[in-house]
C-alpha cells in the first residue's frame, strides 16, 4: 500500500495535478531540528529545470504542517505538504482516451475501474517522488555521519550524458540511465533474517520509484557471470574488512561494515513526442499518439537525489531497529 | 524479519544443523488439498544431486504438522517441517573462527554478539530455502492456471552450462548463473502503490533467497541504454494486448496482463575449496582457508525452483488482495 | 504507531493548536461517492455546543485533499484534513509546566523528551478524534446496509445524562459515563484467529480514543458472574440462529450473525475547573491547578460517533478481508 | 491472523487434537539463556489437575525446536513446541454435527467452510494458550525486574472461588471469573500514539485469549461513574509520582510510571454437562446436547498465567521499541 517502513514509516499521499501532494513521517524521533529551508537543496535536486528536464515549474513549497514545534519534530506525525500550482491539464485531456505507451494510464484505470485520476498520471505521478525526497532530508539528517551519495552515471549508453540527451531530445524521444549510489560508514548487522535483508528492504522501497526495472547490489549481475574466487572478499581482520567491496556491502542479507554500492537501472521516460501507436478507449481504434504535455527526455537525470532518499530511508529504519538512532534526538 | 505477506503469511525458520526446520504458511484458504507427496517434485528439483550440487543427501520429507485434516488445509496455520538427517557439523568446526570469505559467518556473528548458530550457516544456511520451496508449492497450487516458470539460461557467462560448472569443479572453485522467470496468464492490475508496486514485493521476497544479487524486470539494465520509442511496448487494443513485452508484464507498479518476465543475478557459493584468505578471529591472525563440507560449485543450478516460489508466493498474495483467489477453496 | 487497519489502513495527524489536523484512508474502493458534505452529519455529533461540551467551536470543515475526483475515491489515499481555525493557546501557557493530573501531559513530555506539542494536549488530544469520525464516514459507507450505532447510557452512575452533567458543572467537576454500540446485520466468520479476534482488533481501535478505560462485549463483565447455562446462547437452526444473545454477535473470536454489542466505558474529562494537586516542573514546588480553557464536562458526551467510527472502520476492514466489500466501488 | 507483535513477534500454530501445537518466537534477543525446564513452572500452572479443570492430562513437555544453542537464544526464531498426546477424540465425533452453544464451533465451520479441525475445537481450542505461555516465558524473562502477576479474585460473583466452583460441578454447570494483573516496576513512556496505546496492544492480544469478554485498566468500568475530581491521580512530583492510581498506570495510552493494572471478565465455560439445546446441522432438527469430553468448570482458574503472557509479551515489545530492552543480551 502506499507506507513503508517499520519504525520510520512513510505514506505517499496527493496527484500531479489535484490540490497537492505530500509524505506523512511516522516515528521521526522527537527533537530533531526541522526547517522548510532544510528541504531545498534536495527538493532542488529533484526540480525540474535542466535540459532533458521537464518544462514544468513547480516552487515546490514544502509545507511542515504537522509534526514539528520551534523548529524540532515534535513525535507526532509530520505531515510535508506541497500545493500544486504549475497546473496545466489540457494537455493530459486526450490522454484519458488514449491511453501512453509504457505508462500507467491503461493499467491504472484497469484496476481502479476507471475512477482514477489520469491528469498528469494521477496518483502514478514521478511528481510524487517530492515526498519521497522531502523524507529523505529528515532520514539524511537522521542518519547523521552516514553518507548516502548517488549520481547518474550513464545515460543511453553513453557516459557523456549530455550527448545522449541531446540526441534523445533532437530525436523527439527519450533515454534512460544508470544511476549508482553508495552510502557509508555504516555498521556491520543492518538487515534482518530471512525476509527482511538489506537487499529485500532497500530493493522494495528502491522499485516504488517510477521508472525503476532493475536493482543490483555491488558486483551485481556481473558477479553471476565470475568465479566464487574472484567474487569473495576476502577478510583482513578481525574487524571484518574486507581486500575488496564486490558484495557491495551486504553479506548474507546484513551489512557488513563495507561501503553499500548499489545501482539502478532506470528506463526512458514513457511519454515522448514522437508518435506511438495506442488505442483509443472509446472508439476501440488504434491510433497514432505523439504526447504533448511537459516531460522529461531523460528521466534518469531525476533519479539520484530520489534514490538517496530512499536509500535513507531504509538505512534509517534498520539503524533505529538496532538502536543507533535514540527515539529522542537531543 | 521472518515473515513476509499480508494475505498469504510465510515464516521461516529452522537451521541447517539443529533439529530441523519449516515454514509456517498463515492465509491459506480452507479447502485446499495437500498431501506430502505433493511437494515432492519441487523438492526433488531443489534438493542436492546433480553434478555441481553439493553431496549433502537430506531426504526432504515434508512433515505437515498442523493446519491439514484429511487432506485439505482447514484454513489454520500450516506448518511444513523437515527433520534435519544428515548433519555432519565437524566440518564445520574450525568455520566457527574462521568466517568464510563472502559468506554471513562474520556479520552473523557480530550482529547476534556471537549466540548465533554457526553450524553450517545455521539461520543463514541456504537449506532454509526448502521451506520456502514448500510454501511455494502451496501457492502454486492457488494460483490455479497461472503457471510460474524459471530456468537456468546462463552460469560463469556461458550458455553451456554443464561446461561451466565442470570447469569451476575442476579449479576447484564456483561459478554464478542466471535465472530467468516466467509467469502468465496473469490479470491486470496486481501490485499496489505506491510502495508495493509488483516489482517492490516481488524483489523484497526474492533478494531473501541467499545468493541474490540482482534483479530486473523485462528489458531491465538493457531498457537504460535503450530510448523510450525502443522500449515502449505499442497498444494494441483496449484489453491491453501491446506489440512487444520490454516491461516484462509490469507497468507503473501494476501486472499489465502481459506475461511477467525476470532475470536474477545468482553470485558464485562462496564457499569453495580452494584457499582464500581470512581472519582467525581468536588469535587475530591472518589465515588460509580452503572450505571443505558439502558445498555446491554452482548454487545457481538450484535457483530456479526457489525463485519460482517466491514469484508464486506474491503473485498468490495480490491475486488474493484482488478478490481474485477465493478465502475458501471448493 | 499512528496508523491502523490491514486492507483499510487509516493514518492520524496533526495537533490541536497547530495548523490543522486530519486523517488519511487508504484502501478506500475507488469509485466511492464522496463529498464534503457527507461528513457533516457525523462531526456535527462529535462536535462541541450541547452544554457540558467545550464552549470551543471549530467549523470542522473538511476538505478532501486527496484521491477524490468529481466526486468519488480514485483508489489513491484520501486525506480528509481540518484547518484549525479557533486556537487560543493561551490558556494553555501556564499547563507547560504544571501538567494536569489525569492528562497525558506528562508522560508525553517524558516520552517525547520535552518536544512534544504541549499546546491544548497536542496530538493527544481528543480532538484528533475528527479524522476519525471523517474515517468512520467513508467506513460506514462501505458498510452499506450494515447500521453502526452507539449511545451513551449513562453518566456519572445516572441514567438521567442530563442531571449527571448539570450536576457535575455546577460543582466545576466532570463525569464519566457509558457508551453502548450496536452493529447489524453482520455476515458470521468476521475475525481473524488467532490474533486479530474481533474483539482484539474493536478492542484495540477503541482504546485507541481517548479517555477509554474499559471495553467489554455481549454480557461482558457481568457474564463473569454467571453460569454457563445462563451464558450459552442455544442455537436454534443451521444458520446459527440462536435464542438470546449473550455473546454479542461473537464466538470465538468470530461474528456469529448475530448483532455485534459492545459497551464501554469513558472516564471523566481529566481537565476540570475545580483546583487538583499537581508539581511545578521548573521549580520543583507542588501547586494547586485549576484548569482554565475551554473543556467537557462529559466528554462521554462526544464519544458515540466517535466509537461508532472506530467501530464501523474494523467491520470494513474485515469485510473487505472477506470479499465481500468489492475493491471497486460501481 | 496468527501472528502479534512488532519487534518480537509471536505466531501461534497448531490443533488440540492434532499432532501438536506450539508458537513461533521472532526477535527474541540473541543470547538469552533459555532451556526447557524454564518453561516448567509457568506450563505447570496453565496445566489442569486442580478440581475445576479439565481431567485431560498433557504432559506439556516443551521441545526448542529452532532458536536455541548451547541453552541460549540464537536470534533466529524460536519454536516451541508441544506434541499432543493424550488425545481423544471420540467425545468429540458427535459434535461436528452438533455445535456447542457458545463455542466457535458452528462459527469456525461457517467460515472456513466445514473445513476447519473440528476435533476438540480445533486451532480454536484453549490448549493452544500453551504456546502463549511459552512465549510468555521467554517474554518475562526479557523484562528482567518487571514483575508481571495475575490472579483470579472472584469466581462465580463469588471472592470464594473454591465454592463457586464445587457448586457449579454439582450442578453440570460452569463459572465464570474475574482476573486481575499488575506489572512494575515500568518505566514511563510506553506505548505508541495514536492506535497503538498502551490500552489498545494490551487489550488486542489479551482478547485472543479465548473466553475473556471484558478488559477494563486502572478504575475500568467503575471510573465511567465518578467525577474527575475523584479519578484524577494528583501529581506528587516531577517524576510523576501520583497520591493516587486510579488510571491503573497508564495515562493518555502511556504507561506513567505507576503500577500497569488491569482486570479481565472470563466467561463461564462454554463445554458443560447439563442438556442445551442447538441444532443437528445434518438433519436440522433442534437436539439437546450435554457436553461430554474433558472441560473445566471454571476456565478462569487457568486464565492467570496466560493473562500475564499477554501482558508480558506487550510489554517486552514495547519496551524493545523504546531500547531498554538489548538486541543482544549478555
Amino acid at each position: 500500500m502506499n507506507s513503508f517502513g517499520r519504525l520510520l514509516r512513510v505514506s505517499i499521499l496527493g496527484e500531479s495535478h489535484g490540490s497537492g501532494l505530500g509524505v506523512v513521517i511516522d516515528g521521526c524521533p522527537a527533537g530533531l531540528p526541522l526547517a522548510p529551508e532544510d528541504f531545498e537543496p534536495d527538493l532542488a535536486r529533484r526540480r525540474a529545470g535542466a535540459k532533458g528536464t521537464t518544462p514544468r515549474r513547480e516552487a515546490d513549497v514544502p509545507r511542515l504542517k504537522t509534526g514539528t514545534l520551534n523548529g524540532r519534530a515534535t513525535g507526532a506525525p509530520l505531515l510535508v505538504w506541497f500545493d500544486n500550482e504549475d497546473v496545466r491539464s489540457a494537455a493530459y485531456d486526450k490522454l484519458a482516451d488514449t491511453p501512453r505507451p509504457g505508462h500507467a494510464d491503461l493499467v491504472g484505470r484497469q484496476k481502479f475501474g476507471g475512477f482514477n485520476d489520469p491528469r498528469g498520471g494521477g496518483h502514478f505521478s514521478g511528481r510524487l517522488t517530492a515526498g519521497l525526497v522531502a523524507a529523505g532530508v529528515v532520514a539524511k539528517r537522521l542518519l547523521g555521519e552516514v553518507k548516502v551519495q548517488a549520481r547518474l552515471t550513464e545515460a543511453g549508453g553513453l557516459s557523456d550524458i549530455d550527448r545522449a540527451v541531446q540526441e534523445a531530445l533532437a530525436a523527439k524521444d527519450s533515454v534512460g540511465g544508470f544511476v549508482e549510489c553508495r552510502a557509508s560508514p555504516l555498521p556491520a548487522g543492518l538487515g534482518e533474517p530471512f525476509f527482511d535483508s538489506a537487499e529485500s528492504l532497500l530493493a522494495h522501497l528502491i522499485f516504488a520509484i517510477p521508472a525503476i526495472k532493475g536493482v543490483e547490489f555491488g558486483d551485481g549481475f556481473e558477479a553471476s557471470r565470475r568465479r566464487g574466487s574472484e567474487v569473495n572478499d576476502e577478510i583482513l581482520d578481525a574487524a571484518g574488512r574486507t581486500r575488496s567491496n564486490h558484495a557491495g556491502g551486504i553479506n548474507g542479507g546484513l551489512t557488513n561494515g563495507n561501503e553499500l554500492v548499489l545501482r539502478v537501472a532506470v528506463k526512458p521516460t514513457s511519454s515522448i513526442s514522437r508518435a506511438q501507436r495506442t488505442v483509443n478507449l472509446k472508439t476501440g481504434e488504434s491510433v497514432e499518439l505523439a504526447v504533448g504535455g511537459r516531460h522529461d527526455a531523460c528521466i534518469a537525470l531525476r533519479v539520484p537525489v530520489v534514490l538517496e532518499a530512499a536509500v535513507a530511508l531504509v538505512l534509517c529504519d534498520l539503524m533505529l531497529l538496532e538502536g543507533r538512532i535514540p527515539r529522542v534526538w537531543r
